[in-house]
């Protein structure tokens, strides 16, 4: 039923080169890498403690000392390693390689016999391992380690770190399984299955593939399963959380899910294994569960930054349409999920509706997780911030008003990390006959086209300007093959030149344009896309936004910050009748593009103290000023102050 | 430098009986004490088990098994004995006192020879009486026994009840203060102090006033103290609960606390306490200290309807202007001790101001917090209510979508009863030569009128009518004294005849009007005030208020339900320059004035399934509609639905 899958880039002939990414991408070994190594070995002092290098250090019996962290802690070094190796793939660096070797030595010296090396149960309750599964996290370190050892095999082609996962994947396998003396259960936060189909793909073991599928299959068919082995486990790990079936996917078989619930990270991570095992197993029904809780999350429950997740207690969906801005949880793991899960949808079906989402979450979200300079980290990304409440009231204290250091639960930095180290992943794609240009990134793709090696460059001032030019080079000889363009949702309209010949485009919404000719050496492709700003309204079924507007230019989401337009935010309103304009402004944030418009103030100046008085006649009590928005991926990066995305109108 | 206190009226010789309180009133003996006794003594199967009784008889030693519920389950049964006291001297009843008299009887059996009768502490930790002031709530139990006994005392002379808690106070005299010998501490929830100075007024007796003195001198001295004390105890009767100094308003000495701080119904019960001192003591520091946090609260920290305490985490006052809606906490309990802080200012100063914030938060959240069939309860008083996200956004599981038949933690429905039980007492005053109606309630009121037995005889349709007639009955011989009347301040124009002859009235805004002149029987006060609907707004730092305005009628908080506007009151808007009309309307909420304005709806008819769209042009997708409000305390009297107080306009 699926007839094509595509695959991404190739890690080691593709990076990414734009005034975007690179004030992201550049900061990966520059900044990031060593910055997050140093917070893992515990060598920077103001921050929350990390303490993940000491529990392998503690668990090979070289350093004194306990198990320090969350029981994931863990998972911490797995990202960096992965993180670390995609860096290596565009940017050689002999020392990160050393580092990482060394890590993965310890990681060697921790390992058991059996191929167990989770240091939490290694150094606490030995007897206990693979039994919480609702709370334990093994199998979600194990899933970690697992991408950290396939993509350090692919970009190195070292194999020391791919055997210790195979070993304790082979575990895995032999523990759990549907066979006799096999353990039932299914992880309570999901990722080792999308790691085994990974391990699949490089080694080609079936095993891994059937695990995978195992687990997905199983989810869900017995809802208290994970409570009862937890209670078999006899205390709690994460005391007063609630672990109700949704809140673990484990509700209702997946097959049966019809919507979004529960802790988000963990049900995209669930949908991208999915994903993949669709493909793999061509299984129709995972397909539709997938498209199904696509549409779900996308046309109910996603906040326009491509954010989901709107409670913080429990991290987790809630309900249709409800989507708070000041409260908004939207972790920055979740929308890296939503990514994983919209490309993998897009290299099954071609769809261009994934990649519009997967854009969406990496422009927005996602890159508003890390600060400019690349040291600091929003766990979580409200589209309302007023730095006061955020202190100060309790309900809201999982908002943070600046970007963290560092926190006691870490998975958001080092994951920020792999996902800004792979971006090219998320952009372009090749089959047998066909290249995909799912994302408008600059950069340069080696690539194959229709089995003729070329080399595509690409560049381009998006998602600042709508043209994007990419040229085709050392292609040795004529190849006709189908090239394809996505158009994406929110143009007006897509123009496309071969070697200055308009194309002719005979489309309209999200899709791709596929050209298909006789390509040759030096050939251009040059596509202007329509991308003047444009206020955007939410459906009324959206509470929170009902009379307000966002600005968006392209797929950037723009915010009002204090910066610009001093405090008190919610006294603003906006007159979309009176239009934006558009300011290179190259003074401000390594340079961006604002948008200014035209508003109102409320008035302050003839109130007294009081708090209620009567509304002055029909009236209203504004003075006129100027509204200028900055992108809102880049909020917070002049200091702490107020921010709002959904502007009244 | 304090010159005189109004007493409040006698509890044995007023009755309020008006069209809007004897929906509440005349439930009090007919439904709420029999309710709630039954609840206490678990013979209400449906609902949340209470245990209370169970706790005392346990602990006198006649029932088996421990101790359950809340560390201060006893103050259910006190707060209900005395909600059952002031019943008694509206409408005696000899199976209710026959009932209490047991009641007593067995919390004599429970108290032992040192005077100690917390039940917590007799069925556990009987070596930890008086350590945990932090958390253990037993002077917080201690004062609502001694409040009951007083009452009790009061309206039926019999003393048994007095005697138990006076050799329960005599123990806390003898166990705190600051001789040597004698703990450091003060209450980690505030009320002894308050029933230390009601045990004070009934008895004389001088250690009474002195002690609570010294626990509102003591409070705040010393910020850790209560941590510490807490420490030694050892473990944690609210695992999870943060306890900071602020909490318990123990930041700062009292004198010195700037804002209101933490716990909502803490810091009103300790105002309470420090208005009563300011006058028993003529200190000056602490009115001063009441007055600036008077100011606090209803200038940047009180909802329209006298809610106050914004954040469900820790029941919690936050930041000044920090007022969301649909998150809102505004406990019952909270409005009532404010109401109850408001009595005691009025008292002192006979200043108006503070009977406009007793009216609003006991017309508007008290009178919320319960249904009008007199057994479902509202803890959570939101101004905005979508029973969809109650039930499934975690971050808001505090807000009820329905009132609740009872509570894990039933605070409310008792300290609701006692309130309702003795509305009187917040309406109507006396000093030696003059009388003060600060609530226009309508009952009737046996007085003394400078010195002369005098009875008002009162009828009004308050709050729903403007019109308020004061008829001067059973005064026996002519006297010259003075009637204060209170110009409330929501009123532009009030209008005073006596016998019919208008009364020149010179005042503006809020102020108590004065009526000096020699009275005789069958003399008529006649009061307009005029009480046209209007549209309210919150000053613009209120940025939950930003753009909405509300319905107030008089003292009414108005509301949109969903039984009058249909689901998705987001989607509404009012236009104020249209105006509005009121309907009189007898076939609802047991007859109503309903208040209906002109407004539109966000139309979703050309919506496809998207989620965001860009905005088409200024143009508002609207239809015209009618929109229709009933009194806020009015609500959820239909059945479950959405609410809104605060409309877009």
């Amino acid at each position: 039923m699926l007839e094509k899958r595509y695959e991404t880039a190739d890690i080691r002939k593709a990076c990414v080169r734009d005034s975007f990414w690179d004030r992201y991408t550049g900061q990966v070994p520059e900044r990031i890498i060593p910055y997050q190594w140093d917070m893992m070995n515990d060598r920077i002092s103001a921050e929350e403690k990390s303490g993940c290098i000491h529990n392998f250090k503690a668990a090979a019996g070289e350093e004194e000392g306990g198990f320090t962290g969350m029981v994931f802690q863990d998972s911490d070094l797995a990202k960096w390693l992965e993180a670390a190796a995609c860096s290596l793939a565009t940017r050689p660096d002999p020392d990160l390689e050393k580092t990482i070797d060394e890590a993965v030595d310890l990681l060697e010296r921790v390992q058991d016999e059996s191929g167990y090396f989770d240091t939490r149960f290694i150094l606490q309750e030995k007897d206990k391992r693979w039994t919480n599964l609702l709370e334990a996290h093994e199998l979600y370190v194990a899933g970690h380690f697992i991408e950290a050892g396939v993509a350090y095999y692919q970009v190195t082609g070292k194999d020391k770190l791919l055997n210790i996962v195979r070993k304790n994947a082979d575990l895995i396998c032999d523990t759990f399984g549907p066979e006799e003396g096999k353990r039932a259960g299914v992880p309570g936060h999901e990722e080792i299955e999308l790691a085994l189909v990974r391990l699949y793909q490089v080694t080609g073991e079936e095993r891994y593939l059937d695990e995978a599928y195992h687990f997905i299959n199983e989810r869900g068919k017995d809802p208290s399963l994970l409570l009862r082995l937890h209670e078999e486990y006899g205390s709690n790990i994460f005391p007063g959380l609630i672990c109700d079936p949704p809140y673990n996917q484990t509700h209702a078989p997946v097959r049966e899910q019809d919507t979004a619930e529960g802790h988000a990270v963990r049900a995209v991570y669930m949908l991208s294994a999915m994903a993949d095992l669709a493909w793999y197993k061509q299984d129709e029904g995972l397909l539709d569960a997938c498209e199904r809780l696509y549409d779900n999350i996308t046309k109910k429950r996603m906040y326009i930054t491509g954010g989901i997740g709107s409670a913080g207690v429990g991290e987790r969906f809630t309900t249709d349409y409800d989507l708070p801005n000041h409260s908004a949880y939207a972790e920055s793991c979740a929308s890296i999920g939503l990514a994983m899960f919209c490309r993998r949808m897009f290299q099954i079906t071609g769809d261009a509706k994934y990649a519009d989402t997967m854009e969406t979450a990496l422009y927005n979200t996602v890159a508003a997780g890390i600060s400019l300079s690349g040291d600091r980290f929003f766990y979580v990304n409200p589209l309302e911030v007023w730095p006061d409440a955020c202190r100060k009231n309790p309900d809201i204290a999982h908002v943070k008003e600046e970007r963290q250091g560092w926190f006691a639960c870490a998975c958001c930095p080092p994951n920020i990390a792999r996902t800004l180290a792979s971006i090219h992943q998320y952009a372009w794609y090749a089959d047998e006959g066909s290249l995909a240009i799912a994302l408008y990134t600059g950069g340069r793709w080696e690539t194959t086209l229709a089995g003729e090696r070329a080399v595509l460059e690409i560049a381009t001032e998006y998602p600042f300007d709508g043209e994007v030019r990419i040229k085709i080079d050392q292609l040795e000889r004529e190849t006709p093959a189908k090239i394809l363009l996505r158009r994406p949702g929110w143009t007006q309209e897509m123009q496309i030149w071969v070697n200055g010949e308009s194309i002719s485009v005979q489309a309209s919404g999200v899709c791709m344009i596929g050209i298909e000719r006789t390509w040759k050496q030096g050939d251009e492709i040059r596509i202007q896309m329509e991308m003047k700003p444009r206020f955007m309204q939410a459906r009324p079924d959206v509470r929170a936004d009902c009379g307000r507007t966002a600005l968006m230019k392209g797929p950037l989401v723009y915010c009002l910050e204090e910066a610009d337009n001093g405090d008190d935010l919610q006294a603003l309103r906006v007159d979309p009748a009176q239009g934006i304009t558009e300011h290179m402004r190259d003074d401000i944030l390594g340079g961006v593009m604002t948008l200014e418009c035209a508003g109102y103030r409320l008035d302050r100046e003839d109130w007294g103290d009081e708090l209620y008085r009567p509304l002055a006649g029909a009236a209203r009590e504004e003075k006129p000023v100027k509204l200028t928005a900055v992108p809102y991926c880049f909020w917070n990066n002049r200091g702490c102050g107020e921010m709002l995305v959904w502007m009244r109108y």
